[in-house]
């Protein structure tokens, strides 16, 4: 894409009032633009990178198993009666809406009881268990303080598994599979080494629980970290009898952190099920509920968690993984026709190679371009200058930059 | 994918109270779950339909240059008291909800007012102009009825499109490229020759605007054609001054068609840009409010659409272009090893190849197979049985029918 062809332009200042490094960064490159606090509308940049880390949780979700599906917004206050959630002193942060006629409607939080009710449809016998089910989808959570960019939202995207097995042990097969599949999702959004599998309290569904925290002084939690055995127990949770409770007998207490919840996966037992009436027969014919589990992580989430992890000074710093384009072209000397040409070839031919590149096509000074692109992020920096064509045409070599580590490269074009 | 693995059933009977075929179709197939009226979960065969039609709606609207975002559904009061589009009595379809604060809040129902403030950051002079931003995303609409199954949502997908350009002039070549744009969607489809360009007032925006209308019997509007020129108007707005004052002269008054509204483009001048304070400065300097349109087309209501206009008294008949798999492999005798090893081993090399395929692997009598498939409505039907595997090895043909002509074809494996 062109860099004058895209409407969005980078700014110097970060608007007032927005007082996370996440959004403060995500607006001044042209990410996201700010509706209200809390609420982001992505910019073609950043549906790009959205979309990207959506992805790779999908192939995730779907190499266990997963079955891709979409519930919907607007929440039917029958079903949340049936298990307790409906009223705003059980949730508290509901946004609830109405029908012309004055019924009342929620706007999904989450979705436990909706999934459970559409599954009585499909769920008979033990021989349709286990499965497992998930979207990804947008969440509306009435926070009543929402300064943290796309890490605490009001309207964000979640992805949210639900697994319905026979009993607690299939469960538990399913639990610890789970358990992997998130660190594989984090390893490939470049944060896998910042991010613990954390114990925790299990609230509000159960004793006990896991979740996974990635270590950043953007955090709103505290973790107690293990190194050794790359585990951490919330501060808030931490005490014997989780250490016990959970088997992790010969804990090592380490450092505490601040970190960032980026998932978190629940036994729900059979709560839900039994309150909408989830059932199947089991090989000698009697009813019992299904066993079921929630597994939660959120895109727009990981998306401010990256940029909080992985910025630098200049700006932020995306894995490859997630990057919007891979090469950020960057052509100086634009008046120069000869120059121009060149660069246009070199990006017409990433084009066709079906490489994404972002071309910095515009006629601005060198030192507005690379600051520009410092802050947007993209992981390498081809510049074509005067002083590429300088170079006799049989080894012309293009100066390629590596946006976290600084490192420049000579390259053919070829070897790109 | 297997059957056995999907989570999802077929249904003789559609749930009571749903009147639409649409619906009724969509449910007993397994394709979409209804939540209340006017509100669908997509289920997983749903959501590989959806986006389907979302992808091709995609590329032609990148085709035409326009960029993709994402804007919220949660509406900041402030922007539609700017348009005068906040009050109920002005718009009688909101869904409000209010933050913990008691500040109010809209449920997006379209968002010409916040792309138009959106864009204020990024619109300064004559050279960012013209550009064109789209998206493909949930609206909200408080219909008072809601009976049409997909065809009229309170909650459902719209994709819609805003162009920005300098004056009159310069959008109308947009606007009329758009008409073009909208015929390949549907052309692609699969509803192109039942669907018509027709002019029609321009309420709320202009008077005079054109729609596309798609000829059904589900439909809730009337439309006057003229197929000599492939065109129609809408009976309400059919009169002496629209034919006159749309250059409309010589058009042929023939047959009289229901019809559904699948797509509408709007000249929105500068209504929205003046209210929100989106201004560029021409060449000379002069502040000059920026000449918008906007341009909607929902995929859930094609999705809808397609199924009204294309079912027959089998079930769904989807082309191929948007069908949740090409192949539907159907096996008989399950019970006899070597033909299951048979269609296991077609299985298996068609998803080698990436070929989409529904494998009905379910040991289940042939009638009722034959039954959920024509409800499914897959284009290619390939049944293995006993008979398959009772031909020589050297010359085995398989049975291919096709889901809308009912026509049969023998084909080698190495044929699909």
């Amino acid at each position: 894409m062109k860099q004058t062809h895209l409407f969005t332009k980078t700014r110097k200042e970060a608007p007032k009032g927005e007082e996370s490094k996440n959004a403060q960064l995500l607006i001044r490159a042209g990410y996201i633009h700010k509706e209200m606090a809390g609420v982001y509308t992505m910019l073609p940049l950043g549906l790009r990178v959205l979309k990207n880390i959506e992805q790779i949780i999908r192939e995730e979700m779907n190499k266990v198993g997963g079955q891709e599906m979409n519930l919907t917004a607007l929440q039917d206050k029958k079903l949340w009666k049936a298990s307790g959630r409906w009223d705003d002193s059980v949730v508290d942060n509901w946004f609830k809406t109405k029908l012309k006629n004055d019924t009342e409607l929620g706007l999904g939080f989450t979705h436990e009881e909706p999934i459970a009710n559409a599954m009585v449809s499909f769920v008979n016998s033990y021989k349709d268990l286990p499965f497992y089910a998930y979207q990804i989808q947008t969440k509306f959570r009435n926070e009543s303080r929402a300064k943290a960019g796309l890490m605490r939202g009001r309207e964000f995207v979640m992805k949210d598994l639900y697994s319905f097995s026979k009993n607690e042990e299939e469960h538990n097969i399913f639990y610890e599979a789970m358990k992997e599949s998130y660190m594989r999702v984090f390893g490939r959004l470049g944060i896998g080494e910042n991010t613990y599998l954390t114990a925790s309290n299990g609230k509000p569904f159960s004793k006990y629980s896991y979740e996974f925290q990635t270590v950043s002084s953007a955090g709103e939690d505290v973790i107690v970290i293990d190194k050794s055995k790359n585990i951490a127990i919330n501060k808030d949770d931490f005490n014997e009898s989780i250490i016990s409770d959970l088997h992790l007998k010969g804990f090592e207490v380490g450092s505490e952190e601040k970190s960032v919840e980026v998932g978190d996966i629940y036994s729900l037992g059979t709560k839900y099920s039994e309150a909408l009436g989830l059932v199947y027969k089991d090989e000698k014919g009697k009813e019992l509920p299904v066993y079921m589990g929630s597994y939660g992580m959120s895109p727009t989430r990981l998306m401010g968690t990256i940029v909080e992890v992985l910025s630098d000074e200049g700006g932020i710093v995306w894995p490859e993984s997630v990057a919007p384009f891979k090469y950020h072209l960057v052509l100086l000397n634009a008046d120069k026709e000869e120059v121009k040409e060149y660069a246009d070839s070199i990006y017409n031919s990433l084009q066709e190679k079906n490489i994404e590149v972002l071309y910095d096509d515009r006629d601005k000074p060198a030192g507005e371009k690379f600051a520009d692109s410092d802050l947007i992020g993209i992981p390498k920096r081809i510049v074509i200058s005067q002083k590429t064509l300088d170079q006799s045409e049989d080894e012309r070599k293009l100066e390629v930059k590596d946006r976290k580590t600084g490192e420049v490269e000579m390259l053919l074009e070829g070897e790109l």
